[in-house]
């Protein structure tokens, strides 16, 4: 990760029995709606599996500066996933944001 | 990161006072001694900036596989750092454990 480079992290728990169908579904969706977002940089889908944390799942994706991360937030089809598909299957989540000292 | 590979994180706060020396030794002792144990891959320092976390750094690497995982917790220099640093600076933390689905 490069200095200025912000790593966006949201780890989270999903409504849906594990193992269904529709996990899958908004994993797939998530990645391949956010990712298409152009300021976006090396998405990642990952599975949290600590048993020191209580979420199951994590987006990762990097912004090559808060201008880019702004236009993120600002960018209708991230509105737009986050009101149809994150308001109402996502159970819980804690969103992280790192930077290189 | 490759399949199998193991991302472990650490969100910390840490007992010093903001922009204190004792937080440059602390992060920068981290790194050294526990980036020196070999099985430890792409160690980062972070800072933790978004206003809806509470804390305020972040320790980040990358395990080959749950073994090297295991040989890490099993150091001595891994345990002796969590015993003479982490449970004396750290105020609070969280782990989080990702894997590529």
């Amino acid at each position: 990760m490069q200095m200025g480079t912000i790593r966006h992290m949201a780890i989270f728990t999903l409504k849906h029995t594990e193992g269904s169908a529709e996990i899958e579904h908004f994993l797939n969706d998530g990645e391949k709606i956010l990712s298409s977002i152009p300021v976006v940089k090396n998405f990642e889908v990952l599975r949290q599996v600590s048993a020191k944390c209580n979420f199951d799942y994590g987006f990762s994706m990097e912004f090559q500066n808060q201008e880019a991360y702004d236009a993120y937030n600002a960018h209708p089809e991230h509105q737009r996933f986050v009101r149809e598909r994150w308001e109402t299957e996502v159970a819980g989540f804690q969103e992280i944001d790192f930077m290189h000292l």
